[in-house]
């Protein structure tokens, strides 16, 4: 296994081809790394200027005079061989190849590509890429690459096979709130190949989840052991580009990448524990609620709802994910007669009838969580239904009423409330050791999917936009469990 | 068929049982209608109140001494009977019931459902309920239900069997600033059913497609009937709660709708044209690209990308869902060849390799709206890709350099660039007569899915979050396309 520490965890990084011009790849790295808060040394080397963003610029990696981690080289494809040969005259062995014009476009490049990957083999190095826009490790604000998002740090690592779905995915990823721990873009894979990244994630503590986006796999034998070795440790959530024969064909043109047949990719894939998914986005979610909530031991489902039509929709997104709601157990039943009115409907799902009680909400929750019959809880409709009773308020007032109440400070009341469910939600979660998934009535713009609060605790709760998110989620979690348990990692 | 032009669009309106304890649906119900902005008259009726938000408040519908030609009853049940022998007396037609309590309870609940039924059909009443949240007509303001949202007006018409699934459909509208002509909730369908209301929606010039969520059909005949009757003038998507056999014992405790074989109602549907969906989110967004984008011919698609990866992936999605990308057509690859380097991928999907460049961007979309081998264009990428460049300058400008540039002003430029180009992407579609489907890079929060803009045209851009949020709704609009030539009325 390829020792990828000092790749992840430079203390020293230079930039080779570094530049002011903003729109040059030069510049947009250096900028990003020196702007992105990264405190280890950071180097600009270039023959054309003497200066970059008020940094001495040294003429090749060798005047530098330091030791040096991590070199990002950024110079026209041609140049790339002379400056891979200065790096190793001075012991550079963790190089990132952003430059394109390799073997993804024609023979000449393919050759370029082989004279390079054997330099690399002769001389130890580690090689992201080439035509790759970059790495990032969001743990130490090292961000080597084109995105400039600013992640929370998390535990989720993401290796992509191309450069605009990891940039998508880490658009998302800042939009929602969600951590992550490190990025790569593994690009041509020359030298540093799918499986190897998946090792080292695998070796890092600091990742508790692995996202991949492949297109191709040169050598489908050691990505399946490697995915064997990692995922009785943390879960492997892979999206596979070029699933279908038009998609292949794309892919084909893209990376150069042969997809291979699908089918048996997939059901090896999923014999080593690896969790497939069709898209970005129920990747990205997945990843965050493997991050944050515990494993659902088993498939047996309890739904509270505040309205009786999503529970509807989720029981039958239940049963067409092969998940089970068996019926009311005795204990929740008897913790909730006293609670609810006397036409409720006794039966999973519980149905509030629309009841705006915090109280209740707890209660019912907690009521399912304890009880041995679930194995995990769906809760539907109350995350965003607080602020509601506002336009209720507003709408009297517009009316004339004198409705005796700052609405501001009801607002922020409601807001608190809120949160408070929220981390109620991941208390319960660690008391029960069972995952509960709240799905909101509306998700407003500004929230965010993992709800942060003072609070620190072992789990985070979510907030789940759409009933079928929820379910979807849940259904591929419970399949990890239930490959934990096959290979005996899971009780 | 039952006219109910003055049921949805009534000069004035009572409301019985109103109030203003805001906790009530007599107050809750009557404040929506008066501060929502509805111009005809509204009268609260009530035995307890003599002011009701600053109006006078009759003992009785016919102590209101003018002519009522909506009244929403919100008294317990016990006494709706006796309200609605009031309103008969004063030859009121259209009538909402509020109250629950009826069928959806116990066999006394049904009795009076009963009779409830019985009486409306002999005095010739349209009843909307019992047990539903209400009706709201947005062309005219008129928000006769629970739901406080306040809607762009639209072509959309929903009726929803729940009023819980309709509330949060109509939040996630608010939310993406998609327009919607009318909605019901149909509660117990004591009287009116859903087929009336697909009727009603189909003879409405205000209602351009129609979405309902259905739990079950009493009549499977009829509703079929006016399915048919509707679906040659206007799209319809369905989508149907109880779909598995827990979502179906959920459905039955819930409305106590029988929901029949599923696998019977969906093959039947589809024979009328009917589009079918799994979730509220597809719904809404099928419904939007009905309303605001011309329908595929054909199922060939052309994508063009910023990046090969999305590439990719949208071309799974596509053949996953029987779409076909064609081999790129010569007349596309002659006007592209001129603005793409040199080793540009010259197939479909069109790769843009990331050139940040407007004049590319319509060039291309048009080379292949324009080309006969294509019936509708993915774009995938570009969209909310232009200010990515202002986190450029802004991480230089935090290394101390002078950008000689008014960065707001910036935005507003990259603002104003990308509403053009989705003006563009509007009047391409109008040119062509075929959909154009942006997919954004990222959808910052407060992004409206539909792009409304001063333009006045027949079509608007949609923004789709997802290349496979795309591709789905292509598919279903494709789908009835198929249907519409089956029967003659596409060409």
């Amino acid at each position: 296994m390829k020792d990828l520490k000092k790749l992840f965890y430079p203390e020293s990084v230079a930039v080779i081809g570094a530049s002011e011009n903003m729109l040059k790849w030069g510049s947009i790295i250096i900028s990003n790394i020196m702007a992105g808060g990264f405190s280890g040394e950071v180097h600009p080397v270039s023959t054309s200027s003497e200066v970059v963003y008020g940094r001495k610029v040294s003429k090749t990696i060798a005047d530098i005079g330091k030791p040096v981690d991590l070199a990002v080289i950024t110079v026209p494809a041609h140049s790339v061989l002379a400056v891979l040969a200065q790096c190793a005259s001075v012991d550079v062995k963790n190089i990132v190849i952003v430059s394109s014009g390799f073997s993804e476009t024609n023979q000449a490049g393919k050759e370029l590509e082989k004279k390079l990957s054997d330099f690399a083999h002769t001389h130890g190095m580690n090689i992201v890429g080439p035509n790759t826009m970059g790495m990032a490790n969001f743990k130490i604000n090292l961000h080597a690459m084109f995105s400039h998002v600013r992640l929370i740090p998390g535990g989720i690592s993401l290796m992509a096979q191309s450069g605009n779905v990891g940039n998508q995915i880490m658009y998302w990823a800042e939009q929602q709130h969600i951590g992550l721990s490190k990025f790569v873009g593994s690009g041509n894979e020359a030298v540093l190949m799918c499986e190897d990244y998946l090792d080292y994630f695998n070796s890092d503590s600091d990742t508790s989840v692995i996202i991949m986006y492949v297109e191709g796999v040169d050598n489908g034998r050691s990505f399946m052991e490697a995915a064997r070795r990692t995922t009785p440790n943390k879960p492997v959530v892979l999206l596979k580009g070029g699933r279908t024969g038009i998609g292949s064909k794309a892919a084909m043109s893209h990376t150069g990448a042969l997809a291979g047949s699908i089918r048996i990719f997939k059901s090896a894939m999923e014999q080593c524990g690896v969790c497939m998914v069709n898209t970005q986005s129920e990747m990205l979610t997945l990843a965050a609620a493997f991050d944050t909530m515990p494993l659902p031991k088993g498939n047996r489902i309890g739904v509270v709802t505040l309205g009786g039509g999503w529970g509807v929709i989720t029981a039958d997104e239940c049963e067409e994910h092969g998940l089970v709601l068996p019926p009311l157990s005795e204990d929740v039943r008897e913790r909730l007669n006293a609670m609810l009115p006397d036409f409720w409907s006794k039966g999973n799902p519980v149905d509030l009838v629309g009841q705006p009680d915090p109280h209740l909400f707890r209660e019912s929750v907690e009521a399912m969580a304890a009880s041995d019959s679930y194995d995990a809880i769906i809760f539907l409709g109350v995350i965003n239904s607080f602020k509601t009773v506002l336009r209720l308020y507003n709408a009297t007032i517009k009316l004339g009423k004198d409705v005796q109440m700052d609405l501001a400070e009801m607002e922020r009341h409601l807001d608190g409330l809120q949160s408070a469910f929220l981390d109620t939600i991941a208390e319960l979660m660690e008391k029960y050791e069972k995952p509960i998934y709240p799905v909101a009535l509306v998700s407003p713009p500004d929230q965010p999917v993992v709800h942060r609060s003072q609070r620190q605790g072992k789990y985070s709760a979510m907030i789940f936009k759409t009933p079928e998110e929820a379910v979807r989620c849940l259904a591929k979690q419970y399949g990890y469990a239930k490959y934990l348990h096959k290979i005996g990692r899971l009780q």
